[in-house]
């Protein structure tokens, strides 16, 4: 930093899901985009510059993950729902250490980072470690520290301390605002109504993100609808909207529902690879968008998904609302990946991340095109070109990845921790834990 | 060759999807399997040998593909249906030159082998060329060239050929006879009653597969359903099952075509990438699969998928469903696994490859461990890796790949043909397409 980077094709993601050519992007001293356009009326540039041979676009946003959960990978993964979190899942998962933790979120966190998901949003406990290995690694981080009311656990105690971090540390901090802290209330089905009110109030007091998990599986959803109408219903009932929130899942949904949620802004994450894998249904993602809900999407935890690479998730986004609506134009490649990246941070309620314009940190992934998915090569019409990147290329096309302008991947590879060592201690973890 | 396999990892794809710990493959002279089994219990060897350190499994099967459409891909590929093909891609096809052909084939074909799928099931125009490149590539090709009655084509002239074709060469031939050539009518709506019935007369005569497109779009399927009862029904009645028939896609389905396709041993390709994104449906896997129906995965063409990922499809085909009966227990890990594999080739009637086994040819992929996918490593449960292989590694892990014992991959790089120079001639055919 600072740097200028040309390439011959820079998408913005803008709302218009722009295709510039030969265009360049300048990164200043504290990690920000400070210009992006074409190269013919760039400023005047006299620091290091760099030209790239692929596409240049915003690092894609997890809008929703528990990605220590990469130590959980695979286990169990047959059994239906409920005896595989019952008999597998929760039971491991006590058993686990805050230097498991710090181990299984370093791996997830090189996992995306490799595919170019430069943020995600997290909700798990043993949240400094979380934020330790983020901090690591160079990723970004949306954290909700998890508040649940379970045995062995105590809802009041885990609220304050958010609370306290959030007035100790600020909602962000770390080099290039990395880490951002919010609050994590598990679901409507684990918290009171009376705990939901006080987590809303807290975090609206500190303009803090919420993340919640919202109308997940169809029992849940049949269960919450005798009682309180919806899941909608309840949370505006005791107040948890009205802030920040993040409606994680929002599978089943009515059209008051929908209505609910636009009306109070809340963000959705939408996470097709678990909701399909776990059978929970098929969220309306083609009914939210035209509500003009705030739309990103997530992997959910590698566990139910099973892995982080959010590309597959965006395709099946894509996938799922063509065929449930029998209309395969009701979600385009562009539609897609503004999804992935200036979606996932409307969803979380973020400007400065998932665009690329003055202002906004410079957390970019510059694809690769010497791939089959890149038939054409680059001198293409723009939708074709889209269409390539999004439906047929992805993870493995991603060579360099930057964050608040630190280059975090170059070639393929992982500069800022030992992806061998890495996974060691991924294993010498899960060896333990099994 | 002959050459013994070491690996830590075998998967035969036996009936059982059994895991072989500490095991061996020996290949003979030919390129066929002579043993496999546990390294205990492993005859004496005197030959070369290698030592792997991942898992080694048979090559997967593509049930179902166009690949030389990968000069199409993404080409118009947000229109609707109808207006994609009648303004896009027909025109573009009518324009492709043998040479062409050859090219996409050859960029299909790298791309496959990368992802290891060993064979696939093609239906294209210009067989010879198709051909060709396979022999080139070192695949393995089922191809049933294209047969329609079209402004241009001539059906009875195509039937000729590829008869012709067929007494001439053989069915199979080509090293370690990787070319198998059957008939390729198109649909039900491209033929006439009559011709469809001349080609299932021409194919059982020789013993030849059929592959063609069966109740794949629901306007289709109305308009056949209204004249004939259903596809499969008029299938029947003009006599074109009784030998060897590969239903591609096969969405439509009542009850009673399920048992028609059960009672003629009628083997499925089922496309689920394709199906959700041109909005098709979605078929009744699991119907299938209980009514004892062979089914196998394909990508189908690259123009409507969009790429040759078999692995992403096959876990498609598991989320769809799991999601579409609400079933997380309907198709497990290790159901997917046989079904890209076993599966395909029974759905082309074929024993000889898509298993493990003596006899059969040594058809291989190798997939390496060393990524996140592998977060416990390879000393978990047999379902944990199972889980870990179909649901989280896929074709990036991909490192080593045979057919008929021949090394095609090394190390991620095919052996065979230039990458690079594949990717060149691609380009330059798509510059001269659109």
């Amino acid at each position: 930093m600072p740097l200028r980077l040309h390439a011959p094709v820079i998408l913005p993601c803008d709302p218009e899901c722009s295709v510039l050519r030969d265009a360049v992007l300048d990164i200043g001293e504290d990690g920000r985009i400070t210009h992006v356009g074409p190269g013919a009326d760039a400023p005047e540039h006299h620091g290091p510059s760099k030209r790239l041979t692929g596409i240049l676009m915003p690092g894609l946003v997890n809008a929703h993950a528990h990605s220590p959960m990469t130590l959980l990978r695979g286990l169990g993964g047959d059994l239906p729902l409920m005896r595989w979190l019952t008999e597998v899942i929760w039971p491991t998962e006590a058993r686990l250490t805050p230097d498991d933790v710090y181990a299984g979120m370093v791996l997830g966190s090189l996992e995306m980072l490799k595919a170019g998901v430069t943020t995600s949003a997290e909700m798990y406990f043993y949240g400094e470690e979380v934020v330790r290995a983020v901090l690591d690694t160079g990723a970004r981080l949306v954290l909700g520290p998890a508040i649940i009311d379970a045995p062995g656990w105590n809802w009041a105690e885990q609220l304050a301390n958010t609370s306290n971090w959030i007035d100790n540390d600020g909602l962000r901090f770390g080099p290039g605002d990395r880490i951002e802290i919010g609050y994590g209330p598990h679901s409507a089905y684990t918290l009171s109504p009376d705990a939901l009110g006080q987590v809303g109030a807290a975090a609206r007091e500190r303009g803090a993100l919420v993340q919640i998990h919202v109308a997940e599986s169809l029992p849940e959803d049949v269960a919450q609808r005798e009682k309180y109408g919806s899941v909608p219903v309840l949370l505006d009932q005791v107040g948890l909207f009205g802030g920040r929130v993040l409606a994680a899942h929002a599978v089943h949904l009515s059209d008051g529902d929908i209505e609910t949620l636009r009306r109070y802004e809340v963000g959705v994450a939408h996470c097709p690879g678990s909701n399909t894998k776990l059978a929970s249904g098929i969220a309306r993602l083609a009914d939210l968008r035209a509500a003009g809900v705030a739309v990103g999407v997530g992997t959910d935890g590698p566990a139910s998904n099973d892995d982080l690479d959010l590309w597959e998730d965006v395709r099946l986004a894509g996938l799922l609302a063509r065929v449930s609506t029998m209309d395969s134009t009701v979600v385009g490649a562009a539609d897609l990946l503004l999804m992935a990246t200036r979606g996932g941070a409307a969803a979380l309620s973020r400007t400065d991340i998932g665009v690329l314009e003055p202002g906004a940190w410079a957390d970019l992934v510059h694809v690769g095109v010497d791939d089959p998915a890149f038939a054409g090569g680059l001198d293409i019409g723009d939708g074709h070109l889209l269409s390539n990147l999004v439906w047929a290329a992805g993870a493995r096309t991603v060579e360099d990845v930057w964050v608040a302008g630190e280059r975090v991947v170059a070639g393929g590879v992982v500069t800022t921790v030992d992806e061998g060592g890495a996974l060691v201690a991924a294993r010498g973890a899960v060896g333990r834990l099994i």
